[in-house]
């Protein structure tokens, strides 16, 4: 068996991007996270700020009209970034070995024999003290932010792919960041992905 | 860091149980499942059978009267063996390092800080395979029982834990055994846990 794609999915906090990072640079895969918000800002014309800001998260509008209605006032922006998006994230999976972060990769990806899928989650208190220290994001209430930025990508999830986010199913593995801490989260993939890597194929 | 407990959750037909097993077996700590059982059975006075086949599903009461009624009903079967399981359960975690599977035992220890929470999943085909080929299920529709059964579960977790049955945050680790096996699985799980017992005590 032969792991050519990693995708990481992660709660906000968890320190799932600098696993990722970690991850790639161990394994020698490409480290798709910059690069795939610049594309889709190429691609789509937005900036990439707004590519950032959007690409996990549903517009408002979700919210305040009926679901159908959408197909009478034209596609939304979230929608063609979407589709943007997924395409740009099925054409990094074919040009070699990569980790990719987040942006419903995992749901993207899942018909690829050769991806692994994880998800970080981490102790809502460690969570909430990263975001403060290590994200640098200002905030009063840490706690509140980062369940409304897990409740975003929640959402997004759902109604993007029909599925759960965060539900196992999903995943390879989950892996809790607070009790290994990131070296050893990104150990413990490494040595998950090296192992599988090892075994003979089985087609 | 110990960590002195390492419970097993699992989808039934993923293996989970004999991945607990070789656990088990490789750390030298006790196995609890049938023994559980056993006094459960002793101390509700309800044969093993009985234990077996409730102690991870609720009545059907649940689904025939609004649940504040049961109030005035007394107690039910059900929540009467799932205190006394609860019961045991803490108590053979006081008794020394363990392996436990099932029954809310996530749930039941999430407090103990040298305890590791491990969910097992596998791909819908292998389950129904393996609950003919290896539990030697009667059934003309093993993709329907496989199914079944996780409801079961999922509403008994709800019911008594108020969380989500193979959601992330419950568990340490989850995995997936269709991709590394059953061997394999209980490998990773070694590993991971071998490499926090190595770690300096935190506090």
């Amino acid at each position: 068996m032969s792991i050519n794609i990693i995708t990481i999915s992660r709660e906000f906090g968890s320190g799932g991007r600098t696993i990722a990072e970690i991850v790639a640079k161990k394994t020698g895969y490409s480290f798709y996270d910059k690069e795939l918000i610049a594309r889709a800002a190429e691609r789509t014309g937005f900036a990439e700020s707004f590519v950032q800001e959007h690409g996990e998260k549903l517009g408002s509008r979700f919210f305040s009209v009926p679901y159908a209605s959408n197909t009478f006032n034209g596609m939304t922006t979230e929608d063609y970034l979407w589709s943007m998006q997924r395409n740009i994230i099925l054409e990094l999976a074919e040009e070699g070995p990569c980790v990719i972060v987040g942006r419903c990769s995992d749901y993207i990806l899942k018909d690829r024999k050769d991806a692994f899928h994880v998800f970080i989650h981490a102790d809502p208190a460690d969570r909430a003290e990263r975001i403060i220290n290590q994200y640098g994001v200002k905030t009063q209430d840490p706690a509140k932010a980062v369940a409304d930025e897990d409740k975003n990508r929640r959402k997004n999830y759902r109604y993007y792919t029909d599925r759960e986010w965060g539900a196992v199913n999903n995943y390879t593995v989950s892996l809790n960041s607070s009790v290994f801490g990131i070296e050893g989260t990104a150990e413990m993939i490494l040595n998950m992905v090296r192992s599988l890597n090892e075994l003979p194929d089985q087609e």
